[in-house]
């Protein structure tokens, strides 16, 4: 390990213990494998995903049985580097994709690397996350980021990356119309990833009045009331709400030859109307996760395309992850800042 | 119109006048318009949805409300031509694509003139299809064939684009694993497809053990009967059953990152596994009728890749249109030779 | 044919005798046949192939045998229909688009009718283009565009059209590297279209520093002298100039994989680096006009995301046509108002 | 390293010590590395880059400074595996792809590692290839294939993946079209892969009438004698020769909206006819190595169908290397037999 900057021997970091239970510990700080690099946590920004942990001690088939540190959306400074990583990295200003595949097997190989079986993905169990004072990471899983870009929006390309990856699925582009339901945080960033895009109509839908008014700041060219207005014709729908009557109504809208990207997670079954689907070609897909996307989503946010400080409504300290999991309709981002 | 063959005043037709009740007419032969072509039908296939409209008199929202001659798998032998056809047209031999779309929308200048709203389709109401012995239509959607294809097999290039369009959009190609739920004459033609595009799994999943040995023949290198064998994992599942069951299956099959083509019409409806589908990123889409398949269909047809003969089981007149419509499981596809 | 406006019987068009001959001719007011319109002529540009006709009175095969009318990128208000078109769009203002297909070729079937060998395109020899009080043109190619757009800017859709192609083929999106060569009317929409797809970098490269200047205004976030300046690396290279120089050393910055896209006319051949085209898996190919451009282009200028009246230095009537056909470094765009 | 079966101490292998200068000699069996296999070669494809060190002790910038092991075409068994690799690999029969990419950079990333700038590639200065009697790989790039494929077979998926990979620039397929220069080892297989796709027409070109002959057996439809012989016109064009007649023959033979892969090493530069280029908006680009094809060659070789040892001409052992690799026109493929 190669490293210029004072490292200490312990740090603290916010761990899972049950349902509902998280707890500041003391732990030996990691060291850098071959390869790897240590990153002392600037931000991470908490999800859905961290939500669900911390309510229900799982998500689906992944169950918290061992404390496990969450948080998947860090950035940081890189403090050491293992071998094989050139020593010049350090001081480094880095945002981490917080998942690293194994990069053998055919999904890797062939670019589709989220959907690697073996990806060791940061707080998914049994793997520790990023709500600690240093993380460390495959050096190429790092990326650097400018100066001028904020530790709290080089924690949010991870949101932004989710964003990117479903327009890439959605195939959107300039001129596009496309209709997003869900205003939360992905939900924001689709529609500004699709305004930075050029598409021509960009609808948000929403219940929430605020949610909607904040939309519009977003990239939003027209909002919806989902109890009121029936979407206009899109060549794009991107649920990011996971509630099956705006994936229904976001079908309907869509144009023959259009498509459907699911983001949002909800029900794990949901009836769709098929034979509507198949006069209309209609492509139907989900993503997971996000591959190939930090390149791009660091030049969104250097050049200020994409504004994601203005995401960022509260920041909290390691003691206080509790309160930033606990969901305030009044928040859109709470960042951690160990 | 041009004419150098001989050609009556009147003919014969099978006409639906309602659900169940079909009767042989004389109607005046119709003279062919401006850049259109009057052929003499040579052969048409049956078609599950001619079995459909007579026995339900409808398909969906399509109402059969005036008399409606059936049949949309033509082939024949050009006896006129309308003005701006080449003369040198007459007698040429040709499959009849039987959907003529608007040429103007958005759909037919970007090439997807299947999703024309205004397509004018064979047998579909309030357009007469071609269980008669001479209809006309634009020159352009009468595409030659050689002699040495049969009329049979050029009237069952109809069927063959359907299965040549459901490969396009399952993205299948050298190397391939396919599942088929299906064995009817689309599952055996998207299996034989598969087989002729240099698929390495063609694995065809039906029901019914005769049917099963049949998709041997073409091309199948495995054959599963769902009610006993999971299917392995494939590239691509191609449905052409409409059965929910068989749709489930299938998708369960899917690897991450491949495709599912819902090609038979079955439930309005399904409730189907959108989590799993998001998690693996499986693109799901349908298929409505083809677009632009003829000139690789009669590629395959005159070399001989494709064998459309093997899929005759039987042959009837004008006056037996009704005993081909009435399903009999011995027969895979019957003629009606005008 | 069905007009609520007033229509002369004759009208004043500008018309090419031979090689630098233009003269101002009277002529009758084309009728609009089945499913065309009427255009009262507002605006049209001057384009590089209008100059080369008037220049040379001809370009490569295409040559000026009989007297022609020049210009292809006109707009208007429609203030006729023919049989077929719905009266209502009497006094829609259009953009034209001013090639008009066969619509029955494999070309067009497939959608790229921009390769139908007998597509009827304006100021191409036989074919009369659009330096006239009025024109007609099929129903579908005259576009439709808000009043709020103006006459030159629906013009101007026709190159703002060429640069939307060209970003088409070159695959370019979000986050690219795009470099530019020429800064020509093409050259600056080319760059004005990556601004608004939110390309990261866009480079143009031109001799000429007024240029230069003006590209950074209309989205070049760097500029390039050729004699001077070497490209980093880009995603794609977008050659607007013909230049050979500019060809390769556009070529030489592509990064493996990315794109090159000839859209400017030069020399009829060119020596290339093949075996580093090879070795980079480099991507390689022109445009030759559009197709389904328009779309998007009406849409980019409804919503002000391009800015097409700032391309318009100067206006010329039909008496001084060959004014805006000699070239005249400090104009970027003249138009031709009848 | 765990290993079941006998391995010696030291092994032979040929070394090319200068152009024109091999001899045999003996070194230290190499050891398996972290995920690396070690495997006893049974077989070696000699490849015309091969040939080329061979006589002139570089191609292009690789140039031979150290003695040089050549071979990169190779297949045999797994004897030994390093740490991290199932020793249940050991005994398994294995085709080697032969360059193992850094897996971080972004062409590993996305897929394109074959673009990859520091792959450590078999027979390229300064990595020794398979010459030899043992070999160590990652252990990702050994590709199991079954016991009835044989070694000169496994050993041949290398130049069948040359062939997949340049189909899959082309985007060829079923029905397609497709004209191939060269009727070496190459352009055979190009033709194979062609008919596998289902191409309707695959017409090869040589000046050697043997050769044409002989592609008459892998798949072509039609031959061509260059100097005599025009090609009509086809979708694809994949060049296999590396001569600039050639290429521009098979350029002028591409339909509009056609591609061109050039496969074949000529020369550095050539004079190509870009505005015919662009005014048919021709793709063209060329092929280096080959990404993510192995899955698909195994496949066709275990399946029969594509067969790979009719390629084979004649073997030699290491001690006769020197005579496989001068050019001999009645030798097809000549196999190293370690």
């Amino acid at each position: 390990m190669s490293a210029s900057l004072e490292i200490p021997e312990s740090m603290r970091c916010s761990v899972l213990r049950a349902a509902g239970e998280l707890e500041v510990q003391q732990r030996a700080v990691p060291r850098p494998g071959p390869r790897e690099v240590l990153v002392r946590v600037g931000a991470v920004g908490t999800c859905g995903s961290d939500v669900h942990y911390y309510r229900h001690g799982r998500i689906g088939g992944f169950v918290v049985r061992e404390p496990l540190v969450l948080g998947h959306e860090p950035s940081g400074r890189i403090v050491a580097v293992g071998p094989g990583v050139d020593a010049g990295r350090i001081g480094q200003r880095v945002s981490l994709e917080p998942g690293v595949p194994c990069r053998r097997c055919r999904h890797c190989h062939a670019g589709s690397y989220n959907l690697c079986p073996d990806i060791v993905f940061f707080a998914t169990p049994p793997v520790d996350g990023a709500f600690a004072e240093y993380v460390t990471i495959a050096d190429d899983f790092a990326h650097p980021v400018p100066e001028h870009v904020s530790d709290d929006a080089a924690a949010l390309l991870e949101p932004l990356s989710v964003a990117i990856w479903a327009h890439h699925k959605a195939g959107t582009g300039i001129g596009s119309r496309v209709l997003v339901a869900g205003a939360g945080p992905i939900g924001l960033l689709v529609a500004q990833v699709a305004a930075v895009q050029g598409a021509a109509e960009i609808l948000v839908s929403d219940p929430d009045p605020a949610r909607r008014e904040l939309a519009r700041t977003f990239g939003a060219t027209a909002v919806l009331d989902p109890a009121a207005d029936a979407a206009p014709e899109v060549d794009a729908f991107v649920d990011c709400s996971g509630a099956p009557p705006a994936v229904l109504a976001g079908l309907r809208a869509v144009r023959p030859g259009g498509t459907v990207v699911l983001v949002g997670m909800g029900a794990d079954e949901m009836t769709l109307p098929v034979a509507a689907l198949q006069s209309r070609e209609i492509v139907l897909t989900g993503t997971f996760r996000y591959a190939n996307t930090w390149p791009t989503a660091v030049r969104l946010a250097a050049s200020g395309a994409v504004d994601l400080d203005r995401l960022v409504t509260g920041h909290v300290d390691l003691e206080h992850v509790g309160d930033a999991l606990s969901p305030d309709p009044a928040q859109v981002k709470v960042m951690v800042r160990p």
